[in-house]
């Protein structure tokens, strides 16, 4: 009997996108399961390559595009334009983040995330904007700033000042200065385009869960300066709530709580930032797997393997593996994750739907080394662990 | 139904031994399946902790003894004697060549594989015979000399002289200035003692894959050095034959052809030295495996795990994973092998009859690290390897 495995693995930052990453897992498998049944799922969660999967999937192009970077220097960045304008709707724009502000782009040597900015972000919704798009689609993920998306307000136009008046400095490290917004600048055109961001719902701005509480440390930030940043993005949730709520509140709905609402946290407060001038915050899979009919596909598999660069404590916080663990699980499709770091809290994914894991690693070695050569030992290690479970095949059942 | 496993491994040189191993696998699949039922048989194939584990396995003890190192210097070492002398037939010792002359003896900057002397070997053989053993079991392998025991026979009384009649110095660097040996000087109770060497029947002294070729290198030696330790053996082997084949040639059958017979080569030709004086090569499992019941115990199992520190070409030329694999496959009871390092070759095992394997590294991470952490690393390496097979045992065969 023919084996029908769907491969829905995440790319692995700075080294696989998720489509190279689907290919080496499909190698492996074939090579124990040559006549298996592979459907090939790729998934990105709106971080890095959103705008090229997307492009790929969804018969678009990049549009390249200089803008300004996370640490103020310009860099080539892209968005993508989806369906070529041929298809039903408005024309839609993919912009992602982590193109322009991610945390890649940010060199080790200047990882503090108080001077960090999403200006560029905005440059690009602009860009977007010029080419006609009048849906914009903005993927949040492997962020390099904590402004609260207070840069790509003011590349839009928006005007925020000091209590001497003055334009505030760049980054998330000005923001409790902050006195007042004015967005009689704002470019006019958002008013009539529709911007959806497709964040973590688990990402707040502020409160013990808040971003820079969570994520400022490992975008550089000492303890204090994680401090300095909460109290910035409280800061700049309290002002554009006061400045911007009456003139943006959706017309259907209460106003977003700025503070507290899921995916206000997303990359680094830009949820926030954009949802303040009307951007609508939207669950990330619920945007980002439309069109791909993913919960039929995951049920007609007989089992699903998916991946992720790391597994830790974030996966079941709304990372790939946990989401396809989640829909398959609802299915009853057992679910493996292969890995290529396994941290602490990785067993939580259990609890999520995830039947076994396994890292992809055979032997020590450095980060570099294993970011080199990924391709391969996913192929590898992916042939093992079908071995593994050709084994099992053999056996009475383990209730596991 | 209660799933039966024998959990058969090796040793982690350097780490872990076979015990600890054991245990440590016992720990990850009891997470997965509690109430399985368990046969635990730590391996040991001569090298490193085989002293301790037979007297452990045997009711014997360790005999502490000082006694030459590797590299001519005293280290604190050790025999085993079995059986407390109340067991039936002669008094029988254990003599590990690994714990006077191991490769974990020689500090890395020393390892001069021309230089280091097997001289501890024979010190440690005459000990077991002050202690009134008369059946002495010598168990090489993880050795860090390449004399072809020559030191061992030097320290048995032996005369190695080079052409001017003058004591050769020790190493086998300076083998090939071998001129003549005089036996006159042996310990005499060694022709009333029965020395069994055990030995992997695949290494040989001479020729393209004899020991200097192959395993010269990792024990340090240049090109150039391999050479001459080769020129070094095959020297030796003439005049070992020419001087002492008459005198010590076993009573029942042909002399062993110390160049070429299987076990000639072990730890450094150190078979092939002490076949020159009438000890007798065995394969190593026939001597070792002596009262497991090992075929018994692994027919009864519905699998077998088996583990070793480095899975890689060399596995299937008579390591323990290759030989539990051997013996399992030919009762219909698949394998898993769990390794600390997964190296070019591994896929070999294949042939022999492992079904599948894996690697119990987590991360990125440096040897020393990976080392360090071995216990943690295999107990949690096991139970994600049971989850993979778990979830096999909920689908339809997969014939691998």
């Amino acid at each position: 009997m023919t084996h029908r495995i769907a491969i829905a693995p995440s790319g692995f930052k700075e080294s696989l996108s998720a489509a190279r990453v689907a290919e080496a897992i499909a190698v492996g498998v074939r090579r124990v399961i040559p006549d298996a049944d592979l459907d090939l799922i790729p998934l990105v969660d709106g971080g890095e390559g959103t705008a090229e999967a997307l492009a790929l999937a969804g018969g678009g192009r990049l549009v390249p595009c200089t803008a300004t970077g996370p640490v103020s220097e310009p860099v080539a960045s892209h968005f993508a334009l989806l369906g070529g304008g041929t298809a039903p709707g408005p024309l839609t724009a993919v912009v992602e983040m982590a193109a322009v502000a991610g945390l890649a782009l940010v060199p080790p040597g200047l990882r503090h995330p108080g001077a960090t900015t999403t200006y560029g972000v905005g440059e690009l919704i602009r860009a977007a904007l010029d080419s006609g798009a009048r849906r914009i689609l903005i993927g949040c993920g492997d962020s390099g700033t904590s402004d609260g998306g207070a840069g790509a307000l003011q590349a839009l136009g928006a005007r925020l000042a000091d209590r001497h008046g003055r334009e505030l400095r760049r980054g998330g490290g000005a923001l409790h200065e902050l006195e007042r917004v004015d967005a009689s600048g704002l470019d006019p055109r958002l008013a009539r385009a529709e911007l959806l961001v497709a964040c973590n719902p688990y990402n707040v701005l502020c409160g013990k869960r808040g971003v820079a509480r969570v994520f400022g440390p490992q975008k550089g930030a000492t303890p204090a300066e994680v401090e300095l940043l909460s109290a910035g993005l409280e800061r700049l949730a309290d002002v554009l709530t006061r400045d911007l709520a009456p003139a943006f509140t959706p017309a259907a709905g209460a106003p977003v709580d700025l503070r507290t609402a899921p995916g206000t946290g997303a990359s680094g407060g830009l949820g926030a930032g954009l949802a303040a001038v009307g951007a609508r915050l939207l669950p990330r899979y619920d945007v980002l797997l439309d069109g791909l009919d993913l919960d039929a596909r995951l049920a007609r598999a007989d089992f699903v393997i998916t991946a992720e660069g790391a597994l830790d404590s974030q996966t079941v916080r709304g990372k790939i593996p946990a989401e396809v663990a989640r829909r398959a699980h609802a299915c009853g499709v057992p679910v493996l994750v292969l890995a290529g770091t396994i941290g602490p809290g990785a067993q939580d994914v259990r609890a999520v739907g995830v039947d076994a894991y396994s890292s992809i690693l055979p032997a020590p070695m450095t980060l570099v080394e294993a970011i080199g050569r990924s391709g391969e030992f996913l192929a590898d290690a992916t042939e093992r662990a079908m071995r593994i479970m050709a084994l099992g095949t053999r056996l009475a059942p383990l209730a596991a």
